[in-house]
């Protein structure tokens, strides 16, 4: 019984030209991500729940993909129920009773039950996990990069897939805001080497905080982080509506979004200072900054290079610098990279005092931003494949066989087609498709002869070789 | 709160060095398959259940690791539920009454409501998937190779991982029996240049079809497979018991006991003749056999290849030649690739008469052996790094950042010491932990004359050098 296939949403087959493509750019970011020092780490697809929940907010952990438990997943869950109930000091109140109707199971609080694993969300998480299981065999400062795919259960749209390669760079062990500004040239480096435009935003988190501060608001720190992270999407005016929601009086509000406008005459350190410049947190976030920028200038960046106030970025670990990356061609307007300064990831699994930083790059969208402006290099092809040895009976398949061995040896791509097929064109039609320069054609003269008809099938040019021009010719 | 943090069972971190270890077995393989004409594929790492279950024999379908379904799954359920009762015509035996109480849950009945979606378990069936879905756009023959991981739900043990990699390449749209003769050439290279030594072992599963004919039980061919499957596991004694299991008889358990033991002074395609010479089947196995034995014999390969009568391969959808090499050398005895031919993979999804064959290499059982076997290159190392720059202050922070750009500049790997920090021995510690050969040691003097003492960390040799000397000297 023949089924139709698909795949699951969000999900997509790469095939051969898109993989090549695919691996164009992470070799130029891993190329670049080497020349800095940095060293590869590769963790599992999956990781225990525990380890993901609760890192990346209240959405995030709704977007995680969850694994159901193997075996009989029900059982444990009621098993573990009957255990409760044996041991009436636990509290079993989360779980609905054993003897109540199927009609009332909960999803949220069964969980524990049927799932324990989640899949990899992103890769900062689980480098934190890994500094702390491996505390003890690592150098500090440590700079990892990690180039594998991540899963969240978001609904797909334009640039949103529901698995995306993350490629990320990170030191951890170092408060110096050199980092800072080798991460952002490393951003400068690649981008100007795929020929992709971009904008290398900065900002800083303790500037947010120092806000917040400003207008006697630092308990609503994370709700006027989350309101100005939609700032993208929703416009001021419902940023202006999201700050209301959350408490914030008028009077509050103008502050916010004077310092979010600065003024296009007005020096933009003068600015924030102007607002913040008397709270502790908000002279730290200046020097920060201007620090950052002092490093970065020495380093030479070709893009373009700004502070972005409205820049807040959605995660919650970072407390120092953030930074984020625009494509400034083509019509994806989200960003395209993005990363920021952590003071206390590790100390979440027990292990704090462990500052770290790091940037991200989104493959899938820079992909996809180089396809619509073209930037792919021409001579990036399905396959390597040189010449295709052509043939059309049992004794000639012998002798293609031989010479496609030779040529082989020499480390050219080559390929025999595999089938006795007595139609030349066929073969060639073959050779054509997947853009394989040569084909050498051997018929029984030529078999007698040792010389074979060596055919370049761009120029429709043909020479008569022996077996060891043939190598010498492609 | 800290937690402790831990990784699901089976599954492993890959440092540094590993991953780059990993790399170089990676990247062998793929240039292999690239010189012989393979195209990458990448498949998504979540399939649809109704693409995965049942491919993979009962066994393999409780092995699949399955993704919950998002949001509310038990709410999803029990609406199913409702609706089919709604529906009076609607067969919900297969579900528990929404009346019946909790305790009465079942997995396996329920599963289609709470999970649609599980991880790839190799990467054959996603790539027939593929086929299927692009058949208008591949040209056949289409000669893919992947490189991907797989998650399977087994007991963790020696060589077998929850999360490991499979690398595959596979030819669809041909009936030619030169592909069963590239693909083992391909393994005897890839295991030459790692320098693993193999044995290649080739069987058919035609001729185990025709043993089954000729002892009359053509009807339990599957269990004959399955048990002689496991020889390795339990002995020939075993094979005899299980045989007696799936209902053989004496004489007829005897007959396969015999043909899975050549005697040695014997020819073995004799021998093979001997016993299903007569069934049609049988001559065709026989033919084939050859044959591949012909095409490789003039491709010539290094490492051992014998026919193995014994040999059955797990997986259900062989249907010709089949193939597995094993490591011979080291303690690990399982096998590190296997393959073999289909006659009709794609057919289950709706395009029949597409016949395949295809090889796989176990990425993380070849590391285990080469490790044990002492094979990696020495030259491997965790970093690329080739320089450190260090310095005392603020000031020569500032050239340091100069000539680190510099030489990074002239594509050399090469990093700043972060931190500002006035032990220079704690500099230099970090080089050597990391086995950066060279450090550049920055003074306020040597900023001053511009020249800079290089330090040669494997031999202790100091050189004086100038900022373009320094580049030319590393």
């Amino acid at each position: 019984m023949a089924q139709k296939p698909s795949l699951p949403q969000g999900t997509r087959d790469f095939g051969p030209l898109v993989v090549q493509r695919r691996k164009y750019i992470l070799n130029t970011i891993e190329r670049i991500f080497k020349k800095y020092g940095f060293m590869p780490l590769e963790t599992p697809s999956m990781e225990q729940l525990s380890t993901l929940t609760g890192k990346y907010g209240d959405e995030g952990d709704q977007l995680l993909f969850k694994i159901l438990n193997s075996g009989d997943y029900f059982k444990k869950l009621i098993e573990h129920q009957e255990k409760s109930l044996a041991h009436e000091n636990v509290d079993v109140t989360f779980l609905p009773a054993l003897d109540s109707k199927i009609s009332s199971l909960d999803s949220k609080k069964s969980l524990p039950f049927i799932s324990e694993k989640g899949l990899r969300y992103d890769l900062t998480v689980p480098f934190a996990r890994y500094v702390v299981m491996n505390r003890n065999d690592i150098t500090l400062p440590f700079k990892r990069y990690q180039m594998q795919p991540v899963w969240r259960a978001d609904k797909p749209q334009k640039g949103r897939y529901r698995e995306f390669w993350q490629c990320d760079a990170d030191v951890v062990g170092s408060n110096s805001l050199v980092n800072e500004a080798e991460l952002l040239k490393i951003y400068d480096e690649v981008f100007s080497e795929l020929n992709v435009p971009v904008s290398i935003k900065i900002n800083n988190r303790k500037l947010l905080s120092a806000l917040a501060t400003a207008v006697n608001a630092s308990d609503k720190f994370s709700a006027i982080t989350v309101a100005i992270d939609k700032l993208d999407k929703i416009g001021m005016d419902g940023v202006k509506v999201e700050l209301e929601k959350a408490g914030l009086i008028a009077s509050q509000i103008e502050t916010i979004s004077t310092f979010l406008n600065p003024p296009m005459d007005k020096n933009m350190i003068e600015h924030i200072e102007s607002i913040i410049g008397k709270n502790e947190e908000g002279v730290l976030g200046i020097e920060e900054l201007k620090k950052v920028i002092t490093f970065t200038n020495t380093l030479k960046l070709k893009n373009e290079f700004v502070i972005d106030l409205t820049l807040a970025r959605g995660l919650s670990y970072y407390t120092g610098a953030i930074v984020e990356v625009q494509a400034n061609a083509g019509s994806l307007k989200s960003s395209i990279g993005g990363g920021g300064r952590y003071d206390n990831l590790t100390g979440i699994f027990g292990l704090p005092g462990i500052s770290g930083v790091g940037i991200s790059f989104g493959l899938d969208r820079i992909y996809d931003v180089m396809e619509e402006l073209k930037l792919f290099p021409e001579n990036l092809k399905a396959n390597d494949t040189k010449i295709l040895f052509c043939y059309f009976d049992e004794e000639t398949q012998q002798r293609a066989l031989e010479l496609c061995a030779l040529v082989r040896e020499n480390n050219i791509p080559a390929e025999v087609y595999p089938d006795i097929c007595k139609k030349i064109g066929k073969q060639l039609e073959y050779a054509n498709k997947l853009q394989i320069p040569y084909a050498c054609i051997i018929g029984s003269n030529e078999m007698q002869q040792e010389k074979y008809n060596l055919k370049n099938l761009t120029s429709g040019e043909q020479t008569e070789v022996n077996a060891q021009q043939l190598t010498q010719l492609i």
